[in-house]
């Protein structure tokens, strides 16, 4: 069976910068470390005055689209992730094809345009979905376009100000693709949930202990839906586990809960025991409150060894040093921190072809899905083509005043004109609204 | 290779009608056959003031879950296909899920569950993707739902006015099918396209004359597209041919220039030469212009004849027949086209076991996908248990007063309160909004 699973993958984060420590603790009078130590967060992206979904989006195919020589033809379909749409009807995908088609002389008229909304986990779907569309037969030799882009914005003052963060991820999913195989196996976690929601509004309402809780059930139902069908998991399996991540804090409850479960019954299990005892079994408890309450008690000491601290450096903490620099890009976030742990191994020449990564992707309202990747032989060439330190050091580093100006810029309830706070080179560019106010674009050379 | 299509469909009507020739055209002060002629439309359906997307998806799921026997387990995928969401970041089918499980022993948990929006053709390309996801082997055996559920409103006074409407169709999409088998092969025609559009509103813009030349410029692309794949079409290879409707009127300019496509180079074009005349070739003229000028002439002598129109009224008219009744319901407006379709066959006695489909599907911005389906052996049952010639018959006849009513119920800007004009029962019902602004449901026996 040919293998099929992403071939390219191009970032492009928002070119503006609002440092956490240095420039938001001394407004809000917060101490820094709330958000440097407590969510794991430097600073958050945003997109200048001239940038949107749309720019992002486009800015980061097209890159995708000339570094791998591709041309409209090699496309069959674009599918955009996004939880930021401007419009009810109208995909993103339809403007981004129409930038890309302003600097190609052919075009997109045979592909398959879409896009796919669930909150963060959008991106991964659309992944999936252009995974099935090859496996069915129906590529004709070309491939797919996915697109991750969102502007995530909180009302200012909201718990969630200090996780803002904005920019896209594409990917090229491929036959024998470059950098990772997708399984055919995955993991759903799935319910009907209340945690994080939009209801006619752009800026979300958020019951963020509610949402903490429901991340982490959600997740532990994928992971056991994965292992049914691809067989017990174990911490050793796994090169890294790339997680959505909100932020960096919420990847760490998500990680010891990961480790707590693949280990049990395990080797590691019984090596941990004499520190720390055996995890405690259901049946030995008289309610499920009771046992719940002893394994947060085994989770408190299982997160004080170092075996799982030792676990947790190598395999978790390198899929998030991307995301410390510019927060949550909702449904691009999974697929940051897949490229963070890539870039790690290149930077630290650790050889991972042919090794697993575990991909625990989320969306509130909520769902998770779980499935495993195998690296490609050529996975270094690729990660080390992206220009990501180089666009995380390059963004404008805001003021505070500066920060809400370009908030209210992006607020669609506003109508806000905004002068550039960066030079426009080699990009698309947001140049305005046409007679039925739809957005408009121009290539900037 | 497994035969993967629909098995089952289920026809939501929303319970409210708006009598066009009776009510609405007095009020407008015109001649009632410029909706009955002009348009092709009788009613428009609208949801009772405890109806929306939601509840009429679940009642259509409900009711094809039952009737075929089903649990949640036999579920592993939810899709909802909407231009009609109320919530940007929350899918539809995490509500819908909600609703079934209030009535189900067992959950959806295991189920990916989604969102896909681009204007009327997110229906088809979420039973694309449902398609797809069975043929890449991701499914264990379980079977898709597939929802395209809509309220297609209108500002009060706009000229789409009249083209109102609001239903869901449920489609479960399995192996060994007992409706339809879906083609591999697709056809995609696609571009920008600024012709119907709903900018950061509910309420579409919409360029109506440049709206109607973009579907047939698309479908027509499409059709080439498809014929790149499958093959040259022939009038006579296709039992129906099921457009989107947007309003009758539309899919008999489609039809034409699909027939006028088709017989190009056939037996048919000889035959009607004597007539009318071959049709017109490119390089016979001096310019596109001339040349599509007369192609539009050809196309107005091939109308009138009688192979055209006895081809039409046996191939496109029957797919009608329950969207002049209900108006336009975006992305279920082709589904329900198919199965008038197939009801026509059963209720004039016609076999068309074994015969081919070629289904046209649209979403303004703009695209257009053809893909071919064969007709399963146990279609006439399936097509026979569907309830929707009752649903139509018993809705509630709305005054022009209470049809005003019912559309600021229904407009996101207002809150208005209305009681019910129908008594809920065996169904799902709006009940109200909780803490977070989200909306609540329950089953009413």
């Amino acid at each position: 069976m040919t293998a099929v699973g992403i071939d390219a993958i191009e970032i492009w984060t928002g070119k503006l910068k609002l440092d956490l420590p240095e420039t938001f603790a001394p407004v809000k009078d917060e101490d820094p470390e709330k958000y440097t130590k407590g969510l794991g967060l430097y600073a958050s992206s945003f997109p200048d005055a001239h940038e949107d979904i749309v720019t992002m989006g486009a800015n980061a195919a097209y890159r995708l689209m000339d570094r791998k020589g591709l041309t409209p033809e090699d496309i069959g379909r674009i599918d955009v992730a996004t939880e930021s749409a401007f419009d009810n009807s109208k995909p993103v995908s339809t403007y981004i094809a129409g930038c890309l088609e302003q600097v190609y002389d052919g075009d997109f008229h045979h592909a398959n345009k879409g896009e796919r909304k669930f909150a963060c986990i959008a991106g991964t779907q659309s992944l999936d979905d252009a995974y099935n569309w090859i496996k069915a037969g129906r590529n004709r030799g070309r491939s797919a376009l996915v697109i991750a882009t969102d502007t995530a914005l909180y009302a200012r003052g909201d718990p969630g100000e200090a996780t803002q963060g904005a920019g896209a991820v594409a990917m090229l999913i491929s036959e024998d693709p470059s950098l990772v195989e997708l399984s055919t196996e995955q993991g759903y976690g799935s319910a009907d949930e209340t945690d994080f929601l939009k209801p006619n509004q752009q800026f979300p309402s958020v019951d963020g202990k509610r949402s903490m809780q429901v991340y982490l059930a959600r997740m532990r139902e994928a992971l056991e839906d994965f292992e049914s069908v691809a067989g017990d998991t174990h911490p050793d399996d796994f090169e890294y586990i790339p997680f959505h991540t909100p932020f960096p804090g919420m990847v760490r409850k998500a990680g010891l809960l990961g480790y707590r479960h693949m280990i049990r019954g395990t080797d590691v299990e019984d090596e941990l025991a004499e520190e720390i005892g055996r995890q405690p079994r259901e049946e030995e408890y008289d309610d499920r409150e009771a046992y719940e309450e002893a394994i947060l008690g085994y989770m408190d000491e299982l997160k004080s060894t170092e075996q799982y601290q030792s676990w947790y450096s190598e395999t978790i903490d390198p899929t998030l040093d991307i995301s410390r620099e510019v927060g949550n890009w909702y449904t691009g976030s999974v697929h940051i921190a897949r490229a963070s742990a890539l870039r790690y191994a290149s930077e630290n020449d650790i050889d991972v072809t042919g090794k697993q990564l575990l991909v625990g992707s989320y969306g509130s309202g909520a769902q998770a899905e779980i499935h495993a990747e195998t690296i490609q032989d050529s996975w270094e060439e690729e990660i080390n083509d992206s220009t990501i330190d180089e666009q995380i050091r390059d963004r404008y580093d805001l003021s505070f005043e500066e920060y809400e100006q370009v908030h209210d810029r992006h607020n669609h309830d506003k109508r806000v004109e905004l002068g550039d706070f960066t030079e426009p080179e080699d990009e698309f560019v947001f140049t305005g609204r046409g007679e039925m106010d739809e957005r408009t674009y121009q290539y900037i050379e």
